[in-house]
C-alpha cells in the first residue's frame, strides 16, 4: 500500500512556486516572463538547475523545450508530465508553472522515498505556450509532437520584431535534442483551471476530458456613413447596428446550444466612431468554442447564415477572416478514469469538465494517451496578477499527479485493484 | 405681377459659391474653414466685402455675427435671412454658405430690379454654427437671440486650447453691435438638406416644419473581465454583450415608434478589447431624435428601463451621462405655408419635413416667426467634401427664398392672392 502513504512535500512545492514567481516578478504578485526574453531565460536556468539537483538528465531541443528524465528500471518510453513556464505580460505565478514544479515535486518525493519505476519519468517545460510574444501559442509542444515544422517555428517573428530562432540562440536555449521527439508512454498535465467552475462548485479536482475546439472569426461590416439626425431609419446601411446584431446573435446561439458552447464578442471598433454619425465600418471578433466538432461547425454555419441575412436586411457588405481554428481534442478515457479514481481514493471531490483554454497536453494527445488534472482558480481569474489557487488545492492536485504518474510508470498497483 | 417675373441670377450665385469655396479649399472640392481660424477670417472678409458692394450696411456684434442690412421704406424690424460660413474640418461648399450667398443674391436681384421693400431686408452669417472647434454649436445665433450669455460664449475653450474671445479679437471680428440683438420681423433660412430624403424622392423643395429634438447619452457598462474559453455563459457579466443589447434595443425602439424617430449608436469602445476576453467595460453613445418632445421623452424613458433590465439580467453596473439635450423646435405654421405656396406657384414639388440637424434658424424661432427651405443633397452626403446639390436645385431654392422674402418684406402681393 505504498500509494496510500506516499505524499508530496507541500512546503517544498510552495517554496519552488514562490522562487520561480520571484523571477520576472511584477507588482501585485504576478509574473512577466514573455517567451524567450531575459526573464524567461532566468526562469529556465532556475528550473533546469532544480532538474539537475534532482538527478534528472536534462535535454533541450531545437525549439527550446527542456525535458528532465529520471531513469526507469526498463528502457520503455517515459511517462511524462509538465507544462510551461513562460507567462503573459501580466501573468500569475500558477498558470503553467504549477504543472512543471509539481512534476519536479513528484520526482523529489520518489527520490526521498527511494522508489524506482518501470518506465522512465520525465518532466518537461515547453517553449512559448502563451503565444503572447510569438504566434502561434503552444509552439513548443506543436514542434515536439511534429504538428509544426521546426523551421517554420524558428522563423516566427514576434510582436517586437524579433524572431524565435534568434532569441533562442541569444538566451542559450537552442538545443540539440531532435524534433519531433519520440512519443512518451503517456502524458499528464496538472494546471490551474483558469475558469470559475471548480471554485464556484467547491470541487478540488477537475478531470479534464477534452479541450474545446476554438473558432475565431474577424468580421468586417461595410455600410454607409450618414448623419444620425437627417437619415431616416429605412435608408440606413448601419455597420454599427449590424455589429450589435451579431453580438446578440452569438449570445442567443450559445444559449440555444447549451452544454459546453460558449460565444464571445471581445473586440469591436466603429468608424468614424462619432456620436452623431451612422458607422460606415465596424470590425468585431467572434470567439466560438465547443468540445464537439460537429456542434462547433453547426455554430459556425449558423453564424454564417446570420451574416447572410444581415447582408440582405441592412444592405451591408460583410467580409470574414478566420483568425484561429482548432478542432476539439478529446483526452484518453482510460486516463481520465485513472485520474478520477486516484482523486476519489484520496478523498477529493471530482468533476468531469472540458478545458476552455488551450494547453500543451492537447498537442501531446496526438501522440500518446493524455489527460489533464485541474485545480480551482479563485474567481476564475487568470492571465492576471490576481490569479490565485489555494495552497491545499495545489497540494491535492500534486498528490493526484503523484499517484497517477506512479501507476502509469509501473511502481504501484492501481488504487483499489489487486497488484 | 412682379413676383412671377423676378428671378435670381443663377450664374452670379454659383460664381459666389465657387469663390467662397476657394477660401480654405481642400482636396476633393471641399472646404476647411473652422470657426475663427485664418481661413474663416478670409471667408468673412470676402462675404462682408460683397455685402458692402451690394450697398448693405454691415454691423458685427461681440460674438462675431455679421449682419448686412438693406434699408426699407419703413423703420420696422428687418426681415432676415442667412446662415453660417464656418465649416467642419472636411466640409462641403454648400452647408451654411448657400443660405448666406442666396441671401446676397436676393439683395442683388432686388437692386438690379430697383425694387424697394417696406421692411428692411437683412442677410446674416452667424459665428461658429458647426461647433467643430468650439462647443456648443450654433453659438452665434444662441448669443444673437439671448439664449447664451455673451461672456460665457467668449470664454469657451476650443479643441486646440484657444478661446473664442481671443480668436475673435485676433481675426478682427469682435464687433460692437449689441447682443442680444433686436428681434427680426421674420427669419427664413435656405439650407441643403444634409439628408437623403428629397434626393431619393425627387422633390426640389423641403418645407421644414420643425427641428428634431436631440438626446445624446453616453452609457458606460461595467462587468467582469473573463477568459472567453473557460467562463460558462451563465457566470458572465459581459459588458460587451450588454452594449450589443443596447444597439439592438434602440433600433427596435425607432422601428416601433416610427414617424420621425431616429436612433443611432455611433460610438463604442470595449475594454480590454481582446478577441478572447469577455469585456469588463464598454462605453457607447445613444443618439435619439424626434420632432415630438413627448415622444422623445418616452424614448428616453424606455431606454432607461432597458438599462435597468440589463443591470438585473447581466448583473452589470451601468452609468449614464447626458452629452446633449435639445427640445424639438417647431417652426411657424404660417411661414411654412408661405414657403410651400411660393414653391408651388413656381412649379416646384414640395415636401413637409423635419430637420434632423441643428440650424441657426432654430434659435431665431424663439424670437420671431421662422422657417427653413431645404434643397436636395445628393445621396444625403454632408460634412464631407463630396457634399453636392444640383445647380438647378440651388437656383430653385434661391428663387423660393426671393419670393418669400419679398412677400414678408412687403413689396409684392402674396402669390395667388389679390394685392
Amino acid at each position: 500500500m505504498t500509494a496510500s502513504v506516499l505524499q508530496i512535500n507541500a512546503e517544498r512545492l510552495h517554496r519552488r512556486i514562490a522562487d520561480l514567481g520571484a523571477v520576472g516578478a511584477i507588482e501585485g504578485g504576478g509574473c512577466a516572463r514573455l517567451a524567450l526574453t531575459d526573464a524567461d531565460r532566468a526562469g529556465r536556468d532556475l528550473v533546469c538547475g532544480w532538474m539537475r539537483e534532482l538527478g534528472l538528465s536534462v535535454s533541450v531541443d531545437a525549439i527550446g523545450n527542456a525535458v528532465g528524465v529520471r531513469a526507469g528500471r526498463g528502457n520503455g518510453p517515459a511517462v511524462m508530465t509538465g507544462s510551461h513556464i513562460d507567462t503573459v505580460r501580466t501573468g500569475g505565478r500558477y498558470d503553467g508553472n504549477l504543472g512543471v514544479l509539481a512534476g519536479l515535486e513528484v520526482i523529489a518525493s520518489l527520490n526521498d522515498a527511494g522508489i524506482e519505476t518501470e518506465h522512465p519519468l520525465a518532466v518537461a517545460f515547453f517553449t512559448n505556450e502563451e503565444g503572447a510574444r510569438f504566434a502561434p501559442d503552444m509552439m513548443g509542444s506543436l514542434v515536439f509532437t511534429g504538428a509544426l515544422p521546426l523551421a517554420e517555428a524558428l522563423q516566427t517573428q514576434g510582436i517586437d520584431g524579433s524572431t524565435v530562432g534568434a532569441e533562442l540562440a541569444r538566451i542559450g536555449y537552442a538545443g540539440s535534442a531532435p524534433t519531433p521527439a519520440a512519443a512518451p508512454h503517456a502524458f499528464v498535465e496538472l494546471h490551474v483551471e483558469q475558469g470559475p467552475v471548480l471554485d464556484r462548485e467547491g470541487i478540488e479536482i477537475g478531470v479534464v476530458e477534452s479541450v474545446q475546439g476554438i473558432s475565431w472569426t474577424e468580421i468586417e461590416i461595410l455600410g454607409t456613413s450618414n448623419h444620425a439626425g437627417t437619415t431616416p431609419m429605412a435608408l440606413r446601411r448601419d455597420a454599427g447596428w449590424a455589429a450589435g446584431s451579431i453580438i446578440n446573435f452569438v449570445r442567443e446561439l450559445a444559449q440555444e446550444f447549451g452544454g459546453d458552447q460558449v460565444a464571445t464578442v471581445g473586440r469591436i471598433e466603429f468608424f468614424p466612431n462619432l456620436v452623431n454619425v451612422v458607422p460606415n465600418r465596424a470590425v468585431l471578433t467572434v470567439d466560438l468554442r465547443n468540445t464537439d466538432e460537429a456542434l462547433l461547425q453547426r455554430a459556425e454555419a449558423q453564424l454564417a447564415a446570420h451574416l447572410d441575412a444581415l447582408r440582405d436586411a441592412e444592405k451591408v457588405d460583410i467580409n470574414t477572416r478566420t483568425l484561429a481554428r482548432f478542432a476539439p481534442v478529446p483526452f484518453a478515457p482510460a486516463m481520465c478514469d485513472r485520474i478520477e479514481r486516484h482523486a476519489r481514493v484520496q478523498g477529493l471531490r471530482t468533476r468531469r469538465m472540458p478545458s476552455g483554454a488551450g494547453h500543451d497536453a492537447q498537442m501531446l494527445a496526438a501522440v500518446c494517451p493524455t489527460a489533464m488534472i485541474f485545480v480551482p482558480s479563485v474567481d476564475g481569474i487568470s492571465h492576471n496578477v490576481r490569479e490565485f489557487t489555494h495552497p491545499q488545492h495545489i497540494e491535492a492536485g500534486a498528490n493526484v499527479l503523484l499517484a497517477v504518474l506512479c501507476e502509469l510508470a509501473g511502481t504501484v498497483p492501481p488504487a483499489g485493484e489487486p497488484a
